[in-house]
């Protein structure tokens, strides 16, 4: 770990302490809420309380290791205490909560229940590839280009990451047109704030290829991927909430004809 | 930090440990006493509970953080550790839970939903703002006078620190004046209450442009946004419900009829 100074350090450690509240806050409001829900789509809230949750447990554990990586020297900068900070724990998260948030999702969309079991079937394996094959390329600290090791699974993970995306704008779009316009925009709000945060993994995976590295550069990733997680977890599961809603209603009115 | 007695060690040490006790202890009544109220303003009471778990977590830090920040030396004063005292905290808090004590209030306004929207999208974008804009000047410690960064930032902030209590007042007179009387005093003594806790906010931040430092004026700082925390979240909150509680009464009694 590169050495940091004391700001540097402060913004991560305050990034990942918000993560921290802002994953157990969401989960508190999921499980109040969910009960206000349809039983048809009560699953997606408990999927987003399932995500929250173990990711609030996680981030506890990045803050821990953040903590026990660094300390003050007298010189006031801190510098690693040798104690390795573990950046194993990001990718046990995403390996659990990436396949729930498919199912927060899928479950909204309205499709039969065949269809459903189906499509999540197909994302779910290939969520659990595009993670498990981006992890060695992560901890290959020594690639520095795009013909690497890191550059390899880098782009293994891809294929997958692009598979996901592609199924789930076609997914959106086609709901889109079986639902009512208001619906159909938070349906799309929601496949917009997906691609806009998950856009953030591969560019910070990238990172060592245009030359981000050092200080600045692991406090740019750090405070990135606690960033992107608070809106792809959070405000993602915030979105779904308010699409749950709306279908209660819908079903209300429909049931009251 | 400042060197310090034990006397005034400790009264920030219990004053810290006090909130952590209210905020924990509010949240498990909002969460018990959520039921009770029609599904109009339950929104308000799990705004609350949001509101004092978040506020307990970071209370819990805080008190560690300040623990941390000081130890006994042999000539029985607490002299500073040299680990810094996390003064973010407390603005990472208010970031979330801000906007969370105005859903709470204008959720009980009694507005029509299109105007409710609008109206919460207005105060949360200004409560980012007057927090955000506040944390450059609250760490700026070499600032002494008016006239710096710290002043500078403090005035910036003011101006939507002025804007959201404008608002808030307008609102609130405008519900009283479509509410019942018993209803009516409530809101009024919520806006009170607001105007009174808040106040403090701003004393506590110019502390050094009136030659607040040193050892009291920590501990003066630290109780006193403790205090002012506990009544501005807490005891908000209890306003908040009691107003919900006669609003539930009133739907009953409209329904009724």
């Amino acid at each position: 770990m590169p050495e940091l100074t004391p700001g540097q350090y402060e913004i991560v450690y305050n990034m990942l302490s918000l993560a921290i509240a802002c994953m157990f806050a969401s989960f508190v409001f999921f499980v109040l809420v969910r009960n206000e829900i349809a039983e048809r789509y009560r699953g997606s809230i408990v999927a987003s309380a399932l995500v929250v949750f173990i990711a609030g447990y996680h981030y506890f554990r990045i803050f821990n290791s953040w903590d026990a990586a660094y300390h003050l020297s007298d010189t006031g900068s801190y510098v690693p205490t040798g104690i390795p900070f573990n950046h194993a724990y990001r990718y046990v998260d995403w390996i659990l909560t990436v396949p729930l948030l498919m199912v927060e999702l899928v479950l909204v969309l309205g499709l039969p229940r065949n269809e459903t079991a189906s499509l999540l079937f197909k994302l779910v394996i290939a969520s659990f590839f595009m993670i498990a094959l981006g992890y060695p390329g992560e901890v290959d600290k020594a690639s520095m280009s795009v013909f690497s090791n890191r550059g390899l699974w880098g782009f293994l993970s891809t294929i997958f990451f692009t598979y996901i995306l592609i199924t789930l704008i076609v997914q959106i779009r086609a709901a889109m047109a079986r639902t009512s316009p208001q619906i159909g925009v938070l349906l799309r709000n929601t496949g917009l704030l997906t691609l806009f945060t998950w856009g953030f993994y591969p560019i910070a995976f990238m990172g060592p290829f245009y030359g981000l590295t050092g200080g600045s550069a692991e406090v740019f990733l750090q405070s990135g991927y606690s960033l992107a997680d608070i809106f792809a977890k959070c405000g993602y599961g915030l979105m779904i909430y308010n699409i749950c809603v709306l279908r209660t209603e819908e079903a209300a009115t429909l049931k009251a004809r």
